[in-house]
């Protein structure tokens, strides 16, 4: 990791995409675009199109064995990945199969030099070119895009956000989802009432343990009811916690 | 459902945002641009902004209890609602404390006529306007992003695709990721030979049993291998069947 005495070097993002005319798009804008701004990253889109070697620049081409949907060819796609690759860091390809993004991955992502993402547009890529390439593949959920932009702009603000230096001081990275296995507590903001509703009183107390149980509670609560599936590793973390104590 | 008989009222999608220039982004091209153009949907973006009340436009302040970062306040949010809600179809906030975007959510929510979404910026939104007007939350997975903005594009994206009449009947919707419980099999196209690498035989074979029981075993394996959660519940839903069958 850099610290301030030593600039650490910008991230590279490197997109390929037949819709280069999509990005920057949000990426642009607020946090992710004044960090660009900031020379904190850089965002180059790569025409996958522009590699293609026919006269009708064709990119895709019916599935072997048959199926609806085109694929896109593999010597395509290695060439655009030849032409482009910053030299370090994955080779992300954006898809529903997958290893399904979560925070700590973004981290590990964000520690990399540079990242480079394949967008998929049509029914998927030729598997030969990613098994090839030692294409890192990652699915932002269990839901179907019309490509890759998307899930890669969803991608890169959450791996920008990460890079030393993006968020201030005052919004903590700290404190935030995920951090402590939990959901995030309320909530609450002025007017003290609004529409009849007070705040919750312990909110008003001043009393920062009390309002840091209630915070607790709150987010254990949400986390149980919404969320089993993170409760159920929660349990067990504070489970192995406690065991480890008793030793 | 429509028919071709009965055109469908275009989908209405609102977008409430502190970064309206954000929009459309993606969503202004390929499919959802074009399903825009042809009147299939309409996106109107609207400045949450515009109605603060104060001569600074103040749309947030610190969160009572403490803590870092900024709310968003419910007067604020509350307003920009009743001002731009248009009148049917959910209000989702994007918050990772919401309910998981998955493809059977994505389809209700493209059954709808309209879907107002709310973009969170800062640290998020005070809860009781969420409750006051019976948001929907929905989270796109377990990750920070800087805003509510990535994810809205993604969710529309998703919906927008499944709305009647934007995908061709060539790139059909049946037979594509999620729909049978598994991860899709591996796909391959020309040339026959990349790199030294044959295309599987059994896909040049020509039998079509014989491609679908290796397409099913494959897509079997890479979800045994990568998505426990799912493979499990694929193997429930078999279960169940066999079960149904037996009686």
């Amino acid at each position: 990791m850099s610290d301030a005495a030593e600039p650490r070097t910008p991230f590279r993002a490197v997109v390929l995409t037949l819709f280069p005319e999509m990005f920057p798009g949000p990426l642009g804008h607020s946090l992710a675009g004044k960090a660009q701004a900031d020379g904190l990253w850089s965002l180059e889109t790569v025409d996958i199109r522009a590699f293609a070697r026919d006269k009708h620049r064709t990119v895709d081409d019916t599935p072997f064995g048959g199926g609806a949907g085109m694929v896109m060819r593999p010597d395509v796609v290695d060439a655009a990945i030849a032409g482009s690759y910053p030299g370090e860091g994955p080779i992300v390809y954006l898809t529903p199969r997958g290893r399904v993004l979560d925070q700590p991955l973004v981290k590990d992502l964000a520690r990399e030099p540079a990242v480079t993402v394949l967008c998929g547009r049509y029914e998927g890529v030729d598997q030969r070119v990613l098994e090839a390439r030692g294409v890192l593949e990652i699915s932002i959920g269990d839901f179907v895009l019309s490509g890759g932009e998307a899930a890669a702009i969803v991608l890169l603000d959450a791996v920008v956000r990460m890079l030393p230096g993006v968020v201030g001081k005052t919004e903590s990275l700290e404190h935030e989802s995920f951090e402590t296995g939990l959901l995030e507590h309320p909530l609450y903001t002025r007017p003290q009432e609004w529409n009849g509703i007070p705040v919750p009183e312990v909110l008003m107390s001043g009393h920062h343990a009390r309002i840091d149980a209630w915070r607790r509670d709150q987010a254990e609560d949400i986390t149980r009811q919404r969320r089993p599936d993170l409760w159920s590793r929660y349990v067990a973390a504070q489970k192995q916690e406690q065991e480890g104590r008793s030793q």
